[in-house]
């Protein structure tokens, strides 16, 4: 509420653009089309130079005298509206309500703008790549589901959250962590210590693990929310603070940290603003379980989901690296994966007190 | 951290008391047999009275020296020793660390102490209900997954938290919230509002909703968890305020009112310290598409599954009164359920300026 007075947007105008690609077409007598990119695997490249995913060129025409797609393009630019009044009122809402705003039956028809929201979804990732705004640029949010905690002082809405004084809780991260929305006030932590799930979390807010190592611990309650890889990424951008990953010894450990450095496949053109290439991944290590003497009873065995993800894996370019195939393979030769829960099996603090401070020390960690 | 120096718990005093058992028999050249209380809904009845869900008094034996149950009681002490340690270190974990912790290779042998989780869990329910301990009292932790903000301050960790100067995001609710690691400082609250989804309780962050109506605002995103729904209770039994809780008009909405109502079938022992037999249903109601002018298209067609579902709870003896009884019956005769976002057809706001300040004007909710 104690923002700025309102001024027209840059994303406002963008939004507007689309509007007058019709009036323009209209007044010209053409017919309206938008030139919106590609967003399949085919034109996602590895930029290794940059060590993210990219968007490549290739665009495809949207018109409105089109009986294939007339439909679309009607609702595209129903959604634009939507979007614009967002931009307008200075407000945030979900995919799902976009739906809701943008659905409406037809005039003198039976005719719904809209059935179902697998509709306006794709339609608000067009208008994402289209316009080269971020989701959270357009006011669109996901859900709030992370946590952090340290020595960070955050400005929300004209309050001053201070993340080392909030407990074991911490402060609840929004969707929308843009500077807009969030702003950085102080930060004097020397690394972001990114954990996957809330359980590990917890147990190091609970110890106090970000004073004694001066870091700041954020956590999304499994696969990094969009919020807080975008934290994390402001976080290592402004502040210049490294970023370690912490997630499980499974495929799908090693995915959210792929996420989290490079991009996603779905949203390549997101990477520019949302990946940290230099993040590093601290564990859980195939090779953690012999260096640290976990028995092999508390590993899990793996299925054949897990066989086929980490075999698809050891193809990707950006895990071909040396240290990497060797970790995959060695995941793949025991036939076990780890929960970093399974270190309780020591100790309820071996994370805090053996686990992470060994990992530090002595820099192990991927790249 | 900053808790008081350590002395023996209730909690830990009940845990020893297990390995009494043990012992003593053993002096007595007896069989150790604890006595636990039966959980399952034959052993569950509705208190009238009360308004909550309570557990019988039947118990079942379970003894040491029985080929039957021999694993089954070695675990449960296991599991005690487990829990018992928590007490000592004074920490707390999840229930998957407590299974890792448990786990081992029994010495000169090739059989596990437990094999899967599934083993552990229901033996920590056995012991709340036999130590008549909640989870948390156990220092047993689930995820935190809520969020708070309104005229509250709490101490966490001896950290001051004012939940009025947290912006939009609020605080992270904790999964324990029991007054030995959460304290109510300061409430000047009138009434809690306790919304389903993250996304509406997004917007009425966003639009301050908790100021104008002098309220907290709280969320679970999605089914309360227990630190969200003992907040609740606590904020209702200490501070006296009413709650409203605000969900889908669907039976999944129903189901997620009538446990923080009056607890939940499975674990009916812990109603009366999480249930809030005195919670108002605010909405979504199936009256409210007409009220409130939502268009039918917004509406969802009732699938096998929920019509189903809506009958189970029309035979739920707290769900006999009149108005509940209309209530559901509405729904299933309009063959349509409605999510709260579907609000969003008539405006981004009316949630917060229109639909929830005529509820609450006209007092419109049920009991």
């Amino acid at each position: 509420m104690a923002r700025k007075p309102r001024r027209t947007s840059a994303v406002e105008k963008k939004l507007v653009g689309v509007a007058d690609v019709v009036i323009t077409a209209a007044q010209r007598y053409r017919d309206p089309t938008l030139a919106i990119p590609v967003r399949s695997l085919s034109n996602v490249t590895f930029n290794e130079r940059k060590g993210l995913l990219e968007m490549g060129k290739r665009r495809q025409a949207r018109s409105f005298f089109n009986v294939g797609m007339a439909k679309k393009f009607m609702q595209t630019v129903l959604v634009a509206d939507a979007l614009c009044e967002l931009q307008r009122a200075d407000l945030t809402t979900s995919l799902r309500e976009i739906y809701y705003r943008t659905k409406h039956t037809i005039k003198n028809s039976h005719e719904n703008t809209l059935d179902t929201q697998d509709e306006s979804d794709p339609l608000i990732e067009d208008l994402e790549v289209t316009l080269e705004t971020l989701r959270e640029e357009l006011h669109v949010r996901a859900e709030n589901a992370g946590s952090v905690v340290g020595p960070l002082v955050l400005v929300d809405d004209g309050d001053r959250v201070d993340c080392a004084r909030l407990g074991k809780g911490g402060y609840s991260v929004p969707s929308i962590v843009e500077p807009e929305y969030l702003q950085i006030k102080k930060c004097t932590a020397d690394f972001v210590l990114l954990v996957e799930k809330g359980t590990q979390w917890n147990r190091l807010s609970e110890d106090k693990f970000w004073r004694k190592y001066n870091c700041i611990l954020l956590t999304g309650n499994g696969q990094p929310p969009r919020g807080v890889r975008r934290l994390a990424r402001r976080l290592h951008e402004e502040k210049r603070l490294p970023v370690y990953v912490l997630v499980d010894n499974d495929p799908w450990g090693y995915y959210i940290y792929s996420v989290i450095k490079q991009g996603s496949i779905n949203l390549a053109f997101e990477s520019q603003r949302m990946a940290i290439p230099k993040a590093k991944f601290i564990g859980l290590s195939s090779g953690d379980p012999e260096s640290y003497g976990l028995p092999r009873n508390v590993g899990i065995k793996l299925n054949d989901k897990d066989i086929a993800r980490a075999r698809e894996l050891l193809s990707y370019t950006w895990f071909q690296k040396k240290s990497w195939q060797e970790e995959i393979k060695r995941m793949l030769s025991s036939g076990l994966k780890y929960e970093l829960d399974a270190l309780a099996n020591k100790d309820f603090q071996y994370l805090t007190k053996k686990y992470l401070p060994r990992k530090l020390k002595e820099k192990d960690w991927l790249d």
